[in-house]
């Protein structure tokens, strides 16, 4: 039998952004009794296997009154291969404009396999010579830092400062790769309730970042997950919603808010590009059809129909998820308070919305200490020092409430502080216990 | 507005593969109301919209049944993030051993979100640094070709010969390369039915083929979209089912199996990686992990729905798609030489099986000439050109059988026989009128 010498394959399959992913599995797959604070899954309550059906007849049904399709087309637009942007451009397109006030063209919108798939189209379409560079803020979500391993992009941290992203650090760091002959052609950045900071910038900030793109001629790449998991109050708005020059490209998934087994995200990208009649959404089309030719209609099917039975709103379609997360988030926030506010060295912060809470402790919480705290007291979270691109993270954790039901939070919670308290008080050695 | 500059984008983007799909898509668009011999799409009179929940069901009750899942596993299976590798590579194997000899475990299957993903996996992971290069049987599929540009792997092109593969052409082109200091990987081949040629090898050729991959060290894809769909008589084993010392990697698509708007593929890739517990395929999951996550379970259930249904074979599942496929080529080999047998210079291949004939002509028939044909006779094709890597193809047209029914066959054979006619007897001038 032959082998093969890991040093013939891509050096991403070496990196960490790639091997943690599947440590934190690893880890996941022996507690499978513990509570586990590290997914950022969404709650799985509200899903039963008839609304699949449901969504499909409710496309089918929209396919043949709104676009006049005969029974062989509709047959057809589920089966066939299709549009390589989609089928249903113009659906996300309204949901834009409903929920996020985004004016966005179907022409410019991409629907893509999750997310993930749109970070590579773009980055891929980026990274043309090796002075190409991304800049990513810092701690960043790891499917970026992917992403980007895999188009052989570096990634340049950015500091996230206490307002998501510290726009003095990003000029200084665009002016340095310009200086080392590098090319910075974007941002990353996750402006409501980041993954995995679960921080947020004011509206303000938000401007003022359209600003700083301006002046160092850099896009955004503004990804959106968790923006509609917010509380009653004020939401800012969307870079992309302020955005009159093309400065944004914007990232979107339909996992949490619709379901995750779908697979379907997408990404509105209207930046012209000179000397061609079409725009950047048709370039990123092109490297779309040499990757998943196009996404499943089927799943694109699933997802339309959910927003046409809310009038094409997915704010209104997550009613229940958006109170869900709510109480979830409020109930770990005040659930770490009554037990661990009086500890000291202990902190964390209080996001708003979204599914993550960062908790800081005088104490390394990484992955030796995670495998401890799954065995030893049957709780997950995340090291904090896996979405550092540089030094970072050693002395953070990142708690998920997206999945968790109340009793499981209060069970998780006393595990947890259990756990820290620990770790606290036998400082540098739990493991080797 | 911004603009962005087209020579900031990847080269790939303006590669004739990227760019010869968008091309044929949109003369296809133009002329919709031609027959079109041009894709290689699956015959759709026997899907309907009732079966893709009867799949879904029926998969569910495989994971109630089979796998003792309560209702919450069976949902959060369909709904939620699942495994990188996907849900159905049991099945999957299942199907291998069944349909093709083909003995593989189910944990050297990742499924993917079709074959193209599966492709883009595979040489991303083989392209370590810019001395690894593919070699590709010429003229090749344009998704491999694609595949290769948006991971900057160069493909050598190796001579294709009477069937299927030149082995000679191929140690001399791995000679070249190596001499040139690059290193080649693999070769990628479609040993039956070959997409564009139709062409496939004879079970001695696979042998020997075997015996050059070892020889030169290099890996075989074999990719087998169209094997099933071969005449009543011997059909000569695949390549991995003869593969005994892990040569093969192997793609696998069920677009035209079960159907294109899964997006389901699969590869099975069990090569030991040195100095690891695990096999190429956990290589390629890594991968996958940071392009689309996982294929959409959702998308996995139909494929396995549809195998289920018939317990576990896709040749018992394809009996009467098979005989569809089999009726069509007979008739498109039939009418073509009724309508062209006399005319000198033009001849054809002669398949058994598959979707595809190449007609040769004694004319040019490239892109100026399809957009005539689609115009002046409303019909189309695919000029072989496109699937050349060096020169070739100049002069010969590809036909696809596989999406028409009989009376549309004879009326596109009719109208391209008038338009090859034209063609011949004005050489040159065609276009121009």
């Amino acid at each position: 039998m032959i082998e093969l010498d890991p040093a013939s394959l891509h050096p991403a399959l070496t990196d960490p952004a790639l091997t943690a992913m599947n440590f934190l599995n690893e880890v996941a797959s022996c507690y499978p009794d513990a509570v586990s604070f590290a997914p950022g899954r969404p709650f799985e309550e509200f899903w039963d296997v008839a609304q699949i059906p449901r969504y499909l007849e409710r496309f089918c049904e929209h396919l043949r009154k709104d676009r006049g399709m005969d029974e062989a087309a509709v047959v057809r637009t589920l089966h066939q291969y299709g549009r390589t942007k989609g089928v249903i451009a113009d659906i996300v397109a309204r949901h834009l404009g409903a929920d996020e006030g985004i004016t966005a063209a179907p022409d410019a919108v991409v629907v893509t396999v999750g997310c993930q798939e749109a970070m590579v189209l773009v980055l891929r379409a980026l990274r043309a010579t090796d002075r190409d560079v991304v800049l990513a803020v810092d701690p960043t979500y790891v499917g970026l830092t992917g992403a980007a391993r895999l188009v052989d992009m570096p990634v340049l941290p950015v500091a996230s400062g206490a307002e998501g992203v510290d726009r003095e650090d990003l000029a200084r760091c665009v002016a340095e790769a310009r200086a080392a002959g590098l090319r910075p052609r974007a941002l990353y950045v996750m402006p409501d309730f980041a993954n995995p900071t679960g921080l947020s910038m004011p509206e303000e900030g938000r401007r003022a970042l359209l600003e700083t793109a301006e002046r160092e001629d850099i896009l955004l790449l503004e990804d959106n997950p968790y923006g509609l998991f917010c509380g009653a109050a004020e939401r800012p708005p969307t870079l992309k919603a302020l955005d009159t020059t093309g400065r944004v490209v914007y990232l979107g998934s339909f996992a949490k808010t619709v379901l995750p087994g779908a697979r379907v995200g997408y990404v509105v990208a209207d930046q012209r590009v000179r000397g061609s009649a079409g725009i950047f959404a048709d370039e990123l089309a092109k490297i779309k059809s040499m990757i998943t030719v196009n996404t499943s209609p089927i799943s694109q099917a699933i997802v339309a129909g959910r927003l046409l039975e809310n009038d094409g709103s997915l704010d209104l379609a997550n009613t229940a998820e958006r109170h869900q997360y709510q109480r979830n988030l409020s109930q770990l926030i005040d659930g770490l308070g009554r037990r661990l506010g009086s500890v000291p060295g202990v902190s964390w912060n209080q996001p708003r919305g979204g599914f993550f809470v960062v908790v800081t402790v005088p104490v390394a919480v990484g992955d030796a200490e995670l495998e401890y705290s799954g065995r030893a007291h049957g709780v997950l979270w995340t090291p904090m020092r896996h979405f550092y691109g540089g030094a970072g993270g050693e002395h953070q954790l990142r708690l998920s409430c997206s999945s968790l039901d109340g009793d499981r939070i209060e069970q998780g919670l006393d595990r947890l502080a259990a756990f820290l308290i620990e770790a606290i008080t036998s400082a540098g050695g739990i493991c080797e216990r």
